[in-house]
């Protein structure tokens, strides 16, 4: 039987989203199971399969199935496992993909959410055809996933392309990872947060902002204000583009990419931070790359991305 | 006939220099020519041959001949030109692997020096058998050559790895690519001249390099002074290395490599300068690369390191 379905699944904290996809990139099928849910990884497995057989069988059956990827935090693509992830209810070492291959017998391949955010993009969405291209994933987060001559960079170790956690500013603000001034703490949507915080308390400047509660104000309350063309919050976005852009210019002196795609919901800001992002970039940037790298949005459909960016990496086993 | 020698040339403002070199990294023959006297690149590439052809025949003829690799400042090896080399006397876009290719009647491939540096290491040096290293050259300014996966990184345009411009201190010291706070500015040769005349003028601390000429303080000077247990020269080495490690930690950050390799004037420092280079590095290490990345030197001969670097791109050809 042609073996021409993949199966996807990203794992979050607290969801995890599978699905059937074909060559095409069409989501057949889709189905979830509460991660936080099961504190035994075992428990955890059995109820992705119990969700995932049916709509298989509904296909066709395991025959038509070519793989199965996973995209998860702290995934090891060169191990199959996830190591040591902060946000699952699963610690130490889970070798997830010799789990579900045992159970489904499929092969079974697993990164992170970004590098397979960025295998999505190269198969279906707005990188398809290019060998050179950097994922930028802005979310809660900063993640990467790095493309060099048409394949992901996993490093020696497989957890290349950490970005979200080079330094922007020595001695900067505290990250979840332990250290300071990582990109990440300024340029996701809770980076966002955080500055919005800092300048509100800085400036007495009169912005929509000040009639939020500070504790409830997100990255998303910013872009609204700055929409509606409130100058703090374009400040806000022009800081966060500011420090981004510097950012892409070391990597564009690092891999020299062909486009930066970003994906993510402070990625939904458009122009608003990518205009800021680009002019940085440019203005920070060795001469030779000026003028080469383009931005572009994902293009892969929202609902639907993190199936598909998971369930591309099946098609390279 | 058995293609098993390859010829390798260095081009630098100055000299250049070539050599006939075999399978295991020894060089058969040298020869140089004086760049700057050779202001029309048609007379160079003559000179070149001319210097070429007896020791090629020597060995037996081109027909032995697998390649030609040329290490040369701005070389792209996607075009075999070079491509607006400051400090080269031909301006503008040179496609020197083509005319030498002409001439000679092999084929011929051309790349930066630190990229050759990286492909000489991999092939007869230290990086024998690595997958994944940077090398990194400390000389006059800082040069890199990114390898992944086996291959070495060029990037979409033939220019990526340029880690010697990416940013280790906005509104820093003015580098020669006319941006500001470019790693090159401190971590170079030229670099460390700079911060002991900085730390000599904003000090009035004793030390050995008062006694010097502050015009002709050279890092040689401050080496010299450093290994005579000089506080400031040591501190000038470990300002130096701190500033190196955390521009490491954020490469570890981007491709996780097994080492890192370092050749050049300022490299022989050794632990004065990589000392703290790698404290730095791993205290800003992201936490999954910690103590993993390793600190080699060079194993290429000195005398021969830029002719091997240069032959090893004949090989791949």
């Amino acid at each position: 039987m042609e073996q021409n379905l993949v199966l996807g699944m990203d794992i979050g904290g607290t969801n995890s989203v599978f699905g059937l996809v074909d060559a095409r990139g069409s989501v057949l099928s889709r189905g979830a199971v509460k991660t936080s849910q099961y504190p035994q990884v075992e428990d955890y497995v059995q109820a992705v399969c119990a969700g995932i057989r049916p709509m298989v069988e509904a296909a066709g059956g395991m025959g038509r199935i070519k793989g199965f990827g996973i995209g998860a935090p702290n995934g090891n693509f060169y191990t199959g496992r996830i190591e040591l992830a902060p946000n699952l209810p699963w610690k130490g070492i889970i070798p997830l993909a010799e789990m579900f291959g045992r159970e489904l017998g499929v092969p079974v391949a697993l990164t992170n959410d970004a590098n397979a955010a960025a295998i999505g993009e190269m198969t279906y969405g707005a990188a398809r055809g290019m060998k050179d291209f950097v994922m930028i994933t802005l979310g809660t987060g900063v993640g990467s996933g790095i493309v060099i001559g048409g394949q992901l960079v996993y490093g020696h170790d497989g957890f290349a392309g950490e970005l979200g956690h080079i330094t922007v500013q020595p001695g900067g603000r505290l990250c979840g990872c332990g250290r300071r001034g990582c990109l990440e703490t300024y340029c996701s949507a809770t980076g966002v947060a955080r500055t919005a915080h800092e300048l509100l308390e800085q400036t007495p400047e009169e912005s929509a902002l000040r009639r939020l509660s500070p504790e409830e104000l997100t990255s998303k309350d910013v872009y609204d204000a700055a929409v509606g063309g409130d100058a703090l919050a374009l400040r806000i976005f022009e800081q966060t583009g500011n420090i981004l852009g510097r950012a892409l210019a070391d990597c564009m002196a690092f891999c020299s990419p062909e486009a930066f795609v970003f994906f993510g919901g402070l990625a939904k800001a458009g122009e608003l931070l990518l205009g800021p992002a680009r002019k940085a970039m440019e203005e920070n940037l060795f001469p030779v790359y000026r003028g080469k790298a383009r931005f572009l949005l994902s293009a892969m459909p929202d609902a639907d991305a993190a199936i598909l960016g998971a369930s591309a990496l099946a098609w390279e086993l």
